[in-house]
């Protein structure tokens, strides 16, 4: 299969422009916290419509093909669904979302307060997408991919594209991985022009396996991040990418990630959800330690979480 | 007294670059936040150093002046003792903070952590700072007042002078006020080269009240954002200022206040107090109505809130 290029995602750029909102980008130096490198640049994608960067996924799938008169149809309980039924209203399509029974009722209830059907199926997340598919044959709606389509991948490279047209070119880029949707859009944005590093929980470590076995292979997922990064394997897609342009996984304890998405809210004033805080984990926990003149790049990637649990 | 004016923002800039965060200017289309005018700039100041713009004056006026052995007092429940507390550890000299005994346990807790000696005196904000003063004519150390010193303004002002550098003049600044001096350094920075339009809650109108009385005057002060605008009194600062640069002030309900902080969360994933709520607040109840074609800058100021109250 063509891997997502830098072709694809300018296009997305350019089909998503009026969908999508352009999220600040944060440059402070190293020192501002507590960092020896030389600058820290957050892309604050939490900011992005929908709470987190899948919306720049969902409307470039849904701004590249026809849309039929069902609409749209996905299985998700997190940041992807809320994208889906997010682009769905924007664009005055229809849109169902399949849910596991374990998905919250707080969940359930923010995809329906978007217009959404939330069908509630099976007892994981594997049974919900079974039921999603079975559903798509019948009513012939579009299927939307949480990360393993082309135009869900290239739309989230469009984040890259944008940090680079803001700042120029970084001397490393650091994110967090589930599905692997995000780092094969940013990998494919930068084609090994400079260095991209994955941030992965423990208890999620989808690449990271899928390095160590050749292949994606199924994980056992949990952790404070499941939520965002529990995807069970890495995608065909992402998988592909890396073949072609290498991204190393570091993996990060769920204390580490607790730890720093306190800490992002206590110093930064920033309100993210644990997925998002895995760059500045790897940072402050000296996983990751980059080199004095360093710029490096982060995403904030998400921000749906209960504001609550920041105390 | 001669007020502040932009020779001395561009130094108070310069003197505390080293210390201060440049935040974010969030650029987005009116039409992403549902308003119809052309572009809303959001000045992400609720990100600075002690999560408000008040380091901006406290910084400068540390930086501007001999630092005694006593070190820096204050009189202050809220962001401006806080900002003092965090410029004082960061170049490391002695801070006192007075506190009335309505202050939280909450915020004492805050201002111990970082360092800063808390004396907790009197029923009313008056009673601790006149015990404030007391203190500092017997320690010697140097008085920092929460708005009403030159430096404070001029260090304020700095932060209309970045929105400036990075996208040019808008056509409007919205901007909220309790003792008035960020709305004093916003207005010299600018000069009447573009509307300066003040923000107040209707239980804490002090810009308000000064106008109609044609001087300063007590107010009662009460409300959702009294914790950041309670001021009981424009300062003489501000009001030399808008005498020379005017600028208009409008009045918020605490409903469309908190309905704005919320929505902000919502919409924008921004965990921000009230006091920062009140520009989007003046734009989505109506109170404030920009021409089509026009530019506006929000100052976003303050995010010392418990993020719980934001659900």
């Amino acid at each position: 299969m063509k891997i997502p290029d830098r072709d694809d995602i300018a296009a997305a750029a350019g089909r998503t422009a009026g969908d999508l909102r352009r999220t600040p980008l944060w440059r402070l130096p190293g020192a501002a916290l507590g960092l020896g490198c030389a600058e820290i640049w957050l892309k604050l994608e939490h900011n992005q419509i929908g709470g987190s960067f899948k919306a720049r996924g969902m409307f470039n799938r849904m701004r590249s093909l026809p849309l039929p008169a069902a609409g749209v149809v996905v299985a998700s309980g997190g940041n992807a669904g809320i994208a889906v039924a997010t682009a769905a209203r924007a664009l005055g399509v229809a849109c169902e979302v399949f849910v596991p029974e374990i998905s919250s009722a707080a969940k359930r209830a923010a995809l329906a307060a978007l217009g959404a059907r939330v069908v509630v199926h099976g007892a994981a997340y594997a049974d919900a997408y079974a039921a999603c598919l079975e559903r798509q044959r019948e009513s012939g709606a579009l299927l939307m991919h949480a990360y393993d389509q082309p135009e869900v991948v290239a739309g989230a490279g469009t984040l890259a594209a944008e940090i680079e047209a803001e700042a120029g070119l970084p001397e490393r880029v650091l994110v967090s991985v589930g599905g692997g949707g995000l780092v094969a859009g940013i990998a494919a944005w930068f084609e090994g022009r400079t260095v991209v590093e994955a941030l992965e929980p423990e208890r999620a470590p989808t690449l990271h396996a899928a390095l160590a076995a050749g292949a994606p292979v199924d994980v056992e997922v949990g952790g404070v991040a499941a939520d965002s990064l529990g995807a069970r394997r890495l995608g065909t897609i992402a998988w592909d990418v890396v073949q072609r342009h290498p991204v190393a996984s570091r993996l990060l304890a769920d204390e580490a990630i607790r730890d720093a998405q306190r800490r992002i809210w206590r110093e930064l004033r920033l309100a993210v959800e644990p997925a998002a805080a895995l760059p500045l984990a790897a940072l402050w926990s000296g996983v990751v330690v980059p080199a004095a003149h360093e710029r490096v790049a982060l995403v904030v990637c998400g921000a749906n979480l209960d504001p609550a649990t920041l105390g």
